[in-house]
């Protein structure tokens, strides 16, 4: 049966709520059971402190879209922290130096200041590897499904997909005009966007079900996050984010609240928001949680 | 049948080299066929770049570990082809000013000396996904095959293998005191080995056969071939190897011939390479090639 969902953008239930903060609890108790703590290397005591902390909104995804086709959360936590894995490994390679330089990240050192660039470099490297040994744990599935989810993470994650977006940044920098409005589009599918979208098609794949709502769905999110981000970058308080803000104008960089306007780019989101979650109409109320992630997005203050 | 294999140490024959440049052509042109070419940006330039040139060993492993257990060559490559993307890329994240920083590799400037070190990050995280895409692809196999392929690979890559032994060596740079034998042996097990058993076991699981003759080879072959690296940094040519040379003896680093002395660490290579190629024995006169190779490191000059 399908029941038309709630349409009030502007809130978000106890139960998403609850429900986040049990899948934050969830992958944090399994990187803690297969993450190795010997020997007693820079790079290891890293990687439990790059894949620290966070809203753990991608594997808050996985999760939800492994629940909405009932998965086995004993499996779906598999992908869930491979998402969180790939999603951290970027993050400290962000921060690099030779990146973005950001000397802050979840209200903590990010992780070459806290040790040094090399071990920023390979916790880095170890965390990708991770990821990928995550999605193909044997508790995960069939060996079909296995290898899709591993397949699938592969091309979201190198020069297709996040790697593409983080090099379309990179070359923005110096590009002599600022970036189009499309050309934001593009680069931010890639570099936000291909990860989130894999979070939320996990568990179509995981039940080898049809998944194009949830890539409907998840486009759009993905889009709504980073819009929410430049707004963010705008409005946001340094202390509630973990983060520096106002990068983005003082490096004079195009975002969408340059082009759109601080009001122009809040709409967009909305508007995402509602397209997204009229996506998920064939799912019904049980697609209800999901629904609260993508007006979360609009809400977040970090 | 089970026929002894030719027991002599000191020569490669002209079958083994033709097979080295047959796996070296045949991944150059897999790469070209795979690899992104558009758009025009630095990171997908650097990605043709890094895997470009070497030996291609490790390639060559898995293609006669393939041939040896009757594997189609369609299938091989894109195993062979993604042991060097991995390879290709620990060596870019390797000559990175914050590890080694190395302004030479294969003759040519390192990536990041003729890129910038931004794009020599992003070319090995890409280049780490571009693995995990080769060997999850459809022509590689089953799915079981694919994914026991995927899954050896990201544990051989990950901070239980490669990374680990690049941690360690890292590591040792700031020890108090010059690791032990056993400790160099720990280390380079896993910085260059764990990736040569890889390759070599990647015929037998291709093939879902037993893999532990070729394990013992590889583990043989693995140590054979560091010893010999470390006999070429205090006897090399430069122009020869494509790299710096007395590197370890600036660096007052302890190493196999710091240990056993020039002749000793010769001596042990030569004993390796012989465990090797008896570790083969079960392979009759098919494995001839394979043993050729565990020859070939010692007598490389590159």
């Amino acid at each position: 049966m399908v029941r038309q969902p709630e349409r009030n953008l502007s809130k978000v239930s106890d139960v998403f709520d609850v429900r986040l903060k049990a899948a934050a609890t969830a992958v944090q108790a399994h990187f803690d059971k297969i993450l190795p703590t010997r020997p007693a290397l820079p790079v290891i005591k890293g990687m439990s402190y790059a894949v620290g902390g966070g809203k753990r909104l991608r594997a808050f995804l996985v999760l939800e879209s492994a629940r909405l086709h009932s998965v086995d959360p004993q499996q779906a936590i598999w992908p869930a922290a491979a998402i969180e894995a790939m999603h951290a490994y970027s993050l400290v390679h962000d921060d690099l130096p030779c990146m973005d330089d950001d000397d802050l990240r979840r209200g903590l050192p990010t992780l070459h200041v806290r040790w040094n660039e090399a071990t920023a470099v390979l916790v880095g490297d170890a965390l990708q590897s991770l990821a990928f040994e995550c999605v193909t744990h044997p508790e995960c599935g069939s060996a079909e499904i296995r290898v899709e989810l591993a397949r699938s993470l592969a091309i979201a994650s190198g020069v297709q997909g996040m790697v593409l977006g983080q090099a379309l940044d990179i070359a923005a920098e110096t590009a002599e005009l600022p970036l189009s409005l499309d050309e934001i589009t593009a680069l931010q599918v890639n570099k936000t966007g291909a990860l989130i979208q894999w979070s939320c098609e996990a568990g179509a794949i995981m039940a080898m079900a049809d998944n194009r709502a949830l890539r409907q769905f998840a486009q759009a999110l993905g889009l709504a996050f980073q819009i929410a981000d430049d707004i963010l970058d705008v409005e946001g308080d340094a202390s509630k984010a973990g983060k520096r803000v106002g990068k983005d104008d003082a490096a004079g960089k195009a975002t969408f609240v340059s082009h759109l306007g601080l009001d122009g780019a809040k709409k967009r989101a909305r508007e995402l928001v509602q397209a997204a979650c009229d996506a998920l109409d064939g799912y019904g109320s049980e697609a209800q949680t999901l629904r609260e992630a993508a007006r979360f997005v609009l809400s977040r203050d970090s």
